[in-house]
């Protein structure tokens, strides 16, 4: 269970997956079995039992050979680095269909993703409650991020919005932002930002049909 | 622009990347230029200059030293490579927040894919009309694959009711799953398969903050 301080750079297709690990560790776990091998987690994920071995040994050696990993021993670590063994304060901005679907998203809930306010600019949604947060004006983002110690933004405005969103939302102390808005945004080097952009995996999809 | 025969195996993330680089590219066409550098697709995509080479080589050889890319030509052939120069007939299951979000959603409909069909098992939303489109029983998904080629399918329905969904469209003849219910499908080998786990997204920041 060595954890060198030196680690090797983790790319981002690895810590994807260690969260379907985190996932299927979960199911493991509650059909009761206290090891689990590669092999296995390979059969319930898709991936290779080799691509488990290797994206675990990122982090540490957690498995024994012969005996396979300690399912609530490496689930517990991977909640730790994934980030998820502690709740995160989410700003929703943008509350139409898409924000309203993450916000009733049964997998955010369920991680400790607790999405504290909710905003948008329409005046015919402001005011209104959705799963039980009452959608406030955009312009009080800044302000809610400083009273209420918000560390992520999910942004779910149209693209023509997102950048000007997205500066209020970082100069007011945002260290994340999930961009689900169809453009290219500019964030300083010490905020993290992920893009989310749908057109693209159906174009993953068409590329292996076309092929 | 030699196009070998024996292409390498092309990594998920380039095909991502090559809808980046259309997307940006629409925008340099937009703006009157003929020629991109790869420095100038590198600052406007966020990757390396060297990235955009590599990805772009897995299709032939596009860019001439010192000149660069042709952007219109470039353009079409990525076009091609994606399978975006021609139209999908796409059915989307699941008619609720998120399902309504991408059927409005702009990138897709400028990009050749045509939700013709839509489906949900609640008894309120089948027969309203969204997006154009009237909602159908999900009873009759089986048959509209097959009497109206659909080619792929978007999974939007609750997790536990998924792989049934996904079962009967595969036995109509559909090729393509984009899946966004938080649950592990199985699928047989001739159908492409993409899951989108909007929770993975969002731990890939906690990930982060939490390093």
């Amino acid at each position: 269970m060595d954890d060198t301080n030196q680690r090797r750079p983790v790319p981002p297709t690895t810590v994807r997956r260690l969260s379907t690990y985190y996932r299927v560790l979960g199911a493991v776990l509650a059909d009761g079995q206290s090891n689990v091998s590669s092999e296995t987690l390979a059969s319930m994920t898709g991936f290779t039992a080799a691509q488990v071995r290797r994206d675990l040994a990122y982090f540490g050696s957690f498995g024994k050979r012969g005996v396979g990993y300690a399912v609530s021993l490496l689930r517990q670590r991977l909640a730790a680095i994934l980030g998820i063994d502690r709740g995160w304060r989410i700003g929703l901005v943008g509350v139409g269909n898409l924000g309203r679907a993450l916000m009733a998203y049964p997998g955010f809930n369920n991680q400790g993703f607790d999405a504290v306010a909710a905003f948008d600019s329409d005046p015919a949604v402001i005011g209104s409650v959705v799963n039980g947060q009452r959608v406030r004006p955009i312009g009080n983002l800044a302000a809610a991020v400083r009273d209420e110690q918000i560390e992520m933004v999910i942004v779910t405005v149209p693209a023509e919005a997102a950048q000007q969103v997205v500066d209020q939302a970082i100069a007011a102390g945002v260290r994340a932002i999930l961009n689900f808005a169809p453009t290219q945004l500019r964030v300083p080097s010490h905020v993290q930002l992920s893009s989310v952009d749908l057109a693209v995996e159906v174009e993953y999809l068409t590329y292996s049909l076309a092929e």
